[in-house]
């Protein structure tokens, strides 16, 4: 076929896949959201069966081929040269599989989420054990017909963060724990934070008034992004226009939804932003997890952590609290906030800790997958973990093992990519701050320009570059676990006088 | 084929469309709860797609074949008889459009909504104008290729309420003209009801926790339905377990939510007492739009109007509003929900000049279809109607023609079975009446008695009778008008002292 044949066909295709893309992100966030329980059974069935659709959408063999020339063709402009690439990997590690296996999987997937949450209400991981294993070895058999010599982990690695496998991130966490494990120690023997005053009664109508105000100055608008409440916080983009976050509200916690909001925010804006030229096709979308994680983490931490952006939103806080906030200060707030003291949650976590929360998931990935850990027990091995490494004892498996929801879909080899995310962001937040003064911005109530730069130098791009390349281009380096380490050794041992 | 290679095609073929029915209730839910307005051009155009896809399940010519051979096949069972029949209706319906005109039709009704929601905003029925203008000539242009000899306006009303057509809908309206015309005006010139307390102020989060104990009364049980709010309350039924219904609170109304959600309480309630063996298929739906409205309209009058349900209800309601309802008794709030004035809109209109309100909607379609009145000017000729039929002024549109959302997404046919529904809900409560103790039910408590009788006499059927046969199974009687305007007579002769 001649190229402009070809484009027309890989044109349509792509609006067809977007098509089913979209309806499964909305009907997989109906399910989390808002869906009757009851229901789930039958809407299971047929979601799995609409990814069964899409599937055989991504495999026509019509498409394969008209990918291969695509490929091979010399002449193509360079955003369409890298969407081709990337379709082509997505197509090549689908077509492999058996329409009904990964029709079956996508079904599991679905049963599997039902059961982590009824056994995470119930506090009973017997009841997730037997999907974890069945998950666990599905995973190994779809990913056995991709017929890769690299190990399965790897593979997994590589999935969610390209060019990533497990001897990058044994480095990359190597490094964390020498440098991090010591100053966590010097942390928790230094004289404690009062944070006390965040535990108060918090009413939750009131907290959203608060919300309604941050999202405002956050430049979240309502006519492309939308927040509801679940148990635990995410972001699902739907599509161009529309991204939508969630958060939870905690009667006696009064940072813990502003923080995840923050965090969610810098997810939506990410995808927000990409630019409106690559709408409806691969591009427009994040590049990486890490990159996507660096983007909510920077918002989160490196600038919804600060006494500038505090200076901005404490009044208002301190307005709607009057009597929680009586005698606190935009200081003591952010000291508060940015307290660090080994705990049981992983979305919950300090700066400081959250890696190892990380380190804990890598390291029982790794062992599932190289047999060394067993599903059997793992909520057992679990404590062990958060014993030996965070020095807390886990009371219970719904704050253990079943707090998280990421492995109910399969999603192995996600979680390292949250630690890699933080440290890129040390890395954007130092280019940042000499192009600009971020201070002044948030302090002024120019949270925008922040989401300027970032939009100019990483959001704009979506998986147009690879994340090592939105690096280099954004801040003339490459990725370096360095600026991490030093921003947090930097921040605590200021926090702490160490 | 055999009988049974064409039973196994055809229950496939029914779970491939439920699918996509599934999806794109749960796409529309959310287009029209908490969809971002900017992605509507993207999911608009994207959901017209996947609904193609659906016509083309339903088209599929070897399944048009294999109806055919079930339709002539006399040794089906009663229920898959049933269920050929109808389907074989909707396919034939369905076939004889071509796909693209489908799928454009698709696409206008979702650009047509948009539109109808800024034009509503915006209070100007020019926004709407050219889209209603050509949602007509689509429909006229879709119903063409039925090639059927009855009128265009007679297979839309059959559509919606199969055995209706104008003709009957014309005896049916005179009657109630005849007789609620005179009625109305003597009500008017009674002595008139005090509701003004219900006119208070009354928080909306106070008017919420009223509403989690009356849905807990009315056995709503958020395990298969869901709550939401929108401008205009609907129901969607998404598939088995999961009914979603909408309400709208308003600051200075404490009744309308309320009746506004035991309303949609009866639609939910219906689908979701449909017998569990037509779960995922044809017979599993309300049989017709007036048996459906009949079963909402029976709960919001006939039983949530009624002192017997306030007994139950009222201590709550008085609990939650002390201030507001310190001098009120449960006989004065329900004599004021009952108060009878003209008014715009009608899903706030009284129980007495409702079916005025559809009468005029009636006489609007038939005059769209029959070429005597154009869309032109509409929003003069509504105020006009208005004005003759219940001597209100219409102020301006938004409270006027662009307060229904049904004609924009082509729903014309359906308003006349409004009132059909009321008054099929009349005869219905008569025979309730015989056989239980309707009122000890309600005061005791025991709503899910009242349910109980309309699960057994109507719900459980689904589709499988027609409304006719479930009016003479329930009640014993044909349908006759009279038992509804007799008890609007009675009603109303008796609170007006008359």
């Amino acid at each position: 076929m001649t190229q402009s044949e070809n484009l027309k066909k890989f044109e349509a295709w792509i609006f067809k896949q977007s098509a089913y893309t979209m309806a499964l992100a909305i009907l997989n966030f109906d399910k989390t959201t808002i869906a009757p329980v009851a229901g789930n059974p039958y809407r299971d069935k047929r979601m799995a069966y609409l990814a069964g659709e899409h599937f055989s959408i991504m495999v026509d063999p019509e498409m394969v081929k008209v990918l291969k020339e695509l490929k091979e063709d010399e002449t193509l402009d360079g955003d369409t040269k890298r969407a081709v690439e990337l379709y082509y990997k997505g197509v090549m590690d689908t077509v492999c599989i058996p329409k009904e296996e990964y029709v079956q999987m996508r079904e599991l997937f679905n049963r599997a989420y039902d059961a982590w949450l009824e056994a995470k209400n119930k506090d009973e991981y017997s009841i997730f054990e037997p999907y974890l294993k069945e998950i666990i070895e599905t995973k190994r058999k779809v990913y056995g017909y991709r017929n890769s010599d690299l190990p399965l982990y790897d593979q997994m690695l590589d999935d969610y963060e390209p060019g990533m496998n497990q001897e990058k991130f044994d480095t990359f966490f190597s490094a964390i724990k020498e440098r991090l494990v010591p100053l966590i120690q010097k942390v928790q023997e230094a004289k404690q934070i009062d944070d006390s005053f965040l535990h108060q009664t918090y009413p939750i109508d009131k907290q959203k008034e608060f919300m309604d105000s941050l999202l405002k100055y956050l430049h979240f608008d309502e006519t492309w992004g939308y927040q509801n409440e679940t148990e635990h916080p995410f972001t699902t983009w739907v599509c161009e226009n529309d991204c939508r976050t969630t958060t939870k509200y905690i009667l006696n916690n009064v940072s813990s939804a502003i923080l995840s909001t923050v965090h969610e925010v810098g997810h939506a804006t990410y995808e927000h932003d990409i630019d409106d030229k690559y709408d409806g096709m691969i591009l427009s979308e994040g590049v990486s997890s890490g990159m996507h994680e660096s983007q909510s983490r920077l918002m989160e931490n490196y600038l919804g952590r600060t006494l500038p952006f505090w200076e901005a939103n404490f009044p208002k806080l301190q307005e709607v609290f009057p009597e929680q906030f009586k005698d606190v200060t935009a200081e003591d707030f952010v000291k508060a906030i940015n307290l660090s003291e080994p705990s049981f949650i992983r979305t919950e976590a300090d700066e400081l800790t959250y890696p190892l929360h990380v380190l804990i998931r890598y390291e029982i990935e790794k062992g599932l997958f190289n047999g060394t850990i067993s599903t059997e027990g793992l909520n057992e091995t679990w404590k062990k973990m958060y014993k030996e490494y965070l020095g807390v004892d886990v009371p219970n498996d719904r704050v253990g093992i079943l707090q998280d929801v990421h492995w109910s879909d399969g999603s192995f080899g996600y979680f390292p990519t949250y630690a890699l995310g933080s440290a890129f962001a040390a890395q954007f937040m130092i280019k940042m701050r000499e192009d600009m003064d971020v201070d002044e911005a948030l302090r002024s109530g120019h949270y925008e320009k922040c989401v300027a730069w970032l939009k100019e130098n990483i959001h704009k791009y979506g998986c147009r570059y690879s994340a090592d390349e939105i690096m280099m281009k954004a801040t003339g380096k490459p990725f370096d676990v360095n600026a991490y380490i030093d921003y947090l050794e930097d921040k605590y041992t200021k926090l702490y006088n160490l």
